[in-house]
């Protein structure tokens, strides 16, 4: 049954371009070849195989790693290869190693703390890989809150030294990957201690391991912290501890872009502004949204082609099954996750060119755009890696029970994308700190400093308070300014609801604790406007291919009706639409999803994603998974032999009635 | 820090008496103490060590779990213990094995679907565990449509046998558990042939490996499937794959309780009635909400005693960070949940109920209340099982970045959980099985039959057409009237909804399909009633124990006003509530959590789990979490050695530039 191609017939159905669509997906014609020619490469390469992951165990895991992360630099060298596509190289490894906090985390804290002298010093050391470093912050005992860091970093004047050290168990570093077992160096945080004051946390550079022979220092205690969940997934990493007995480094080995430490032991700042982490926080985070879409669009890519393979139940006179995906249950489960996958990708795209705005700007000493950027990045990296991790889940359920196969790809996706809700900002955090920012805005309503970018719909609240939906029939729904209106009325009907319900409390702090749920829906309220606000937007751009503006059209109000529906409690609640509209919504979206249907598969054909990448027989190009699916099975250690080990110690004592007499 | 008990302030809180409440979760005095007794037995034998299972290769996982349950078997013997017992203490050993399959459904098959003459030859085997027995029903290609099975069983006249076949690569079993590398036998399913015809599916036992050496028999071929989601969870289990190339059977292996073939090859009914079948179905998922409230509570015992022990941000003044379980957000994500697995303990207790009511009616022949039983059970299967799935997850996430970890347990529970949202009947299908029931109950308002039994609140079904919600404040909301009088009103709103949209199609089938989406939410809405009336009908019983009543009068209030706060779209939109009276429930369920805060630990220690059972770090009962995760840290093979393995071959040659000349 090689060779065969049971999607034939789902893509001649297809209205639209897909050329034209993989275009748009990858962002530029330019962006689309990069890609193209690095995922093929590594798919071609049988060093990058990644089928056999998640049978091994930890160690082999490891050490397979440790040779796909090598031999990927050895490439990249070898094939001279840009930065550009190194990154896309490594990214369709697709493995975590200790490379992506190398590149990832490592080299940016020294170029974004370091002084000058301090980039020239390590940053061509770092670029040979000559020394391979992480990024050591988080503690057993501490996660979320920086300023809780309990390691110090005490001056002593004496040596002209920093001495490192972890007084408790709970200062121990905790979670930071490429620490357990490879790093060389590391950026630690400390608390910096001079003449017994304590001055905040810093960063300095510490040598971990010896260069000749991989040996902790003295003083340092490293060890891998242990597995995590799923097999393969994120156990490829050495997520480490880190413990120090008084560990002494050079005085110019704190980074000191920001503040310097004198000889004589005095702090001093520079004149470097402060504000410059958030530009950072920033580039991190919607570095995350775009890794959303990636793998969201991965997971609904195998859910989809799968549906279309997959049949059960409708068969009449003896005839075929009904295809999965003609099932309007799955449609209302799948099509959604489709359009904001494409949603998720376009607002990435977005943030891209916000990042380059926020730093322009930061250059030019203005950080007026500053707290909206940060809280519009933050309400997103929550936003869209909540969906995302929720998504894969609900694509594997959309797969039956095959999905629960790890040859399926989605277990393992689902264990190694879930941490990215918690990394980088726990996303309930992150809403809050987005509410707090919808607060103060709220209370600066009528000051004479109207609300910049994506807060802007607030410098409009009287109207938005007072306004009704219009929709008469379902098709208006379909109206850009309708769907708009009624997303930006309900966010700012949530946003002053809370902050009279603030305005009761005397001690405001306690008002914010005891109403913080309801900040949160406040905040995701305001993040989905702004998801669907540049999914419009990007509708507006000339997008050339026959039938893909269309298609786009349409994806992008499953996307808007599809969270008008979830989230209808809101829309009526606020009053802005009566309980027909809601239904005349609903009924509007049962329409689309008919739309969606005939272009489902060359929609995450789209994605342009080799089988290797996606990593999955699921959702397999061709769709031929059952031959597939049963010469995996074959594969597993267990099916080395016919009878398995542990047949003549337990089973047969079991059968023969021996038990008495075995030893077990 | 050994002997610490960290949660020893928490426990001084507590308001009710906690050994009652063990009383109550366990369901009488009785089943406690047995299952405490198992529980300990478990806990206190080195053999039944679980802490290691995610580090083991799949050949090592799979080895040690026939040595558990082998050394189980033998300990059940040994200890002559009651089948009570001997299930309860399988349950503590908590480990997927084939013994599940055996015990659970192919012995249950046998004396279900066999003959007297059937059950006298085949269960004295399978009691002593002569034989191992599976269940092998689904195939690669054909899972939730029993009636698409394609294998085989064909008479032939001629030798008296049935000819079992597997026609096409679609038919091969696929999933048996057990079946892959143990079962010695199966009770098979397959479509009938007699002289050409065919007659629907049937079971059959058919003898699979040799009872002397294990091998497969002539015509049989058996795998096992390969890995699943995750590390450990499943993966001790070997569920398989089964090809049959015209294996022969002797006639009297077909199970023949309700259909007969004769010696001639006719096929005959019995006169035993085929909604037996309904009574199994309603046993095995009454047994599958059990477990979900199982799961459930594990997970939420985990998350909130590690809520009680983690600090983040709130220090002043240099003091201890705040606990985490204090914060609003965490609370209203935990305590919604830990109220479900108590509202699912007393709904799963009522299941009981209604099995034993279903089969003592079946035995007189009275099959009046089948069809409501059914139904009801499918969907209580359904909509735990999805909760169930989700909380273990969240509460994953309330744990931070250590939720994580596998030694957190919650990875492992996730991962072995999931699947109860696919098997016996997927819960969207089954969701959808509960919407037919709902419509049809509908159509025949006034039509003489009244509703029985939960959807006898359809009987009533004009004054919930009109009735209005009478709260006028906060603490109106504490009614159970009024909130029962919620729940009704929306449950069959939607459900009138859907019928006078389904009434607009000429194809009523056509209708259904399209309309299956608000269908399904219209099953929810009927679902949810069901809890939310059994919790209330467990406080209606005398429920002994200093606050214990109360508290659970609190966690009903919880399960319920978080349900209605989670839906207000549907309580809106069927215009039962007004805005203010959505969010005065709202208001009411932020003082309850303030109710459940000073609780929570004793409302988790009531569960009376066991630190092994727990199988978590963060979840351990003296909250002393953070020296056992960084001693568990060490136990990683990788810590093995400090130097990892691959050092030599992949770390050196990077850092010393020799990628060049090295071998990869």
């Amino acid at each position: 049954m090689e060779g065969v191609d049971y999607l034939a017939d789902e893509r001649k159905k297809t209205e639209f371009d897909v050329e034209e669509m993989k275009i748009v997906w990858a962002g530029s014609r330019h962006t689309f070849e990069v890609s193209d020619r690095m995922a093929k490469l590594v798919a071609n390469d049988p060093v990058f195989r990644k089928d056999d992951r998640v049978m091994l165990a930890r160690k082999d895991l490891f050490k397979n790693t440790l040779r796909k992360a090598t031999y990927a630099w050895k490439r990249i060298n070898e094939l001279r290869l840009s930065e550009e596509e190194a990154s896309k190289l490594r990214s369709f490894v697709d493995e975590p190693a200790f490379t992506d906090l190398h590149w990832g985390m490592f080299v940016p804290a020294i170029k974004g703390q370091g002084t000058d002298e301090q980039q020239k010093k390590w940053l061509p050391l770092a670029y040979k890989m000559q020394i391979i470093g992480c990024y050591a912050q988080t503690e057993l005992g501490h996660g979320s809150n920086v300023q809780g860091l309990e390691t110090t970093a005490t001056f002593d004047p004496q040596t002209d030294e920093f001495v490192i050290h972890s007084p408790t168990l709970t200062s121990s570093k905790w979670w930071p990957g490429g620490l357990g077992k490879v790093s060389t160096h590391g950026v630690v945080y400390a608390r910096l201690i001079l003449d017994g004051q304590e001055h905040g946390i810093h960063g300095f550079i510490v040598q971990l391991r010896s260069l000749e022979d991989h040996r902790p220092l003295p003083g340092i205690t490293v060890a891998d912290i242990g597995m995590k969940f799923g097999s393969g997934a994120y156990n490829t990493m050495d997520n480490g501890l880190l413990r120090f007995d008084h560990v002494r480094i050079p005085r110019d080995q704190m980074l000191m872009r920001v503040s310097q430490v004198t000889r004589d032991g005095k702090i001093v700042q520079s004149d470097v502004p402060r504000q410059l982490v958030y530009g950072t926080m920033v580039y991190v985070r919607q570095t995350i949204v775009q890794d959303a879409s990636i793998a969201l669009s991965r997971a609904v890519c195998i859910a989809t082609r799968y549906s279309a393979v997959r049949r059960q139940f409708g068969s009449s006179n003896g005839g075929p099954e009904t295809q999965v995906i003609d099932y309007k249950t799955q449609q209302s489960r799948l099509f959604p996750l489709l359009a904001s996958a494409y949603a998720f990708r376009f607002v990435g795209e977005w943030l891209k060119w916000l990042y380059t705005d926020v730093t322009q700007r930061l250059q030019a000493n203005d950080f007026s755009t500053l707290p909206e950027a940060h809280a519009c990045t933050a309400g997103l990296k929550s936003l869209t890696t909540s969906v995302t991790a929720d998504g894969i889940e609900e694509s594997r359920k959309l797969c039956g029970g095959h999905g629960y196969l790890a040859s399926s790809g989605l277990p393992e996706l689902f264990a190694v994308y879930v941490p990215a809700c918690t990394y980088e900002g726990d996303n309930t955090v992150l809403m809050l700190q987005v509410a707090r920012f919808l607060m103060k805005t709220v209370s600066q309503l009528g000051s004479g400093k109207p609300p910049v970018g994506t807060i802007s719909y607030m410098g409009r609240i009287e109207q938005l308070m007072q306004c009704r939906c219009a929709v008469k029939k379902a098709g208006d729904w379909l109206n850009p300014n309708a769907v708009l209106e009624a997303f930006e009325a309900r966010a700012a009907r949530m946003s002053v609801s809370c902050a009279q319900k603030l305005s009761k409390f005397s001690n405001p702090e306690e008002g914010f604790a005891e109403l913080s749920a309801d900040l949160v829906e406040a905040a995701v309220a305001h993040c989905q406007l702004i998801v669907v606000s540049k999914f419009f937007e990007k509708l507006q751009q000339d997008i050339p291919g026959k039938g893909v503006k269309r298609q786009l059209e349409v994806l992008c109000g499953v996307y808007s009706l599809h969270l008008l529906h979830k989230h209808q409690g809101d829309f009526l609640a606020t009053s802005y639409i009566t309980p027909k509209q809601a239904s005349l919504a609903n009924d509007q979206l049962r329409e689309l999803y008919s739309q969606v249907r005939p272009n489902a598969i060359a929609l995450v054909d789209a994605f342009n994603y080799t089988d290797h990448y996606l990593g999955s027989i699921l959702g397999c190009y061709d769709g031929n998974v059952y031959p597939k699916l049963y010469e995996a099975a074959w594969r597993d250690p267990l099916n080395d032999s016919v009878i398995p080990d542990g047949y003549e110690q337990y089973i047969r004592p079991l059968l023969k009635q021996q038990l008495r007499v075995a030893k077990l």
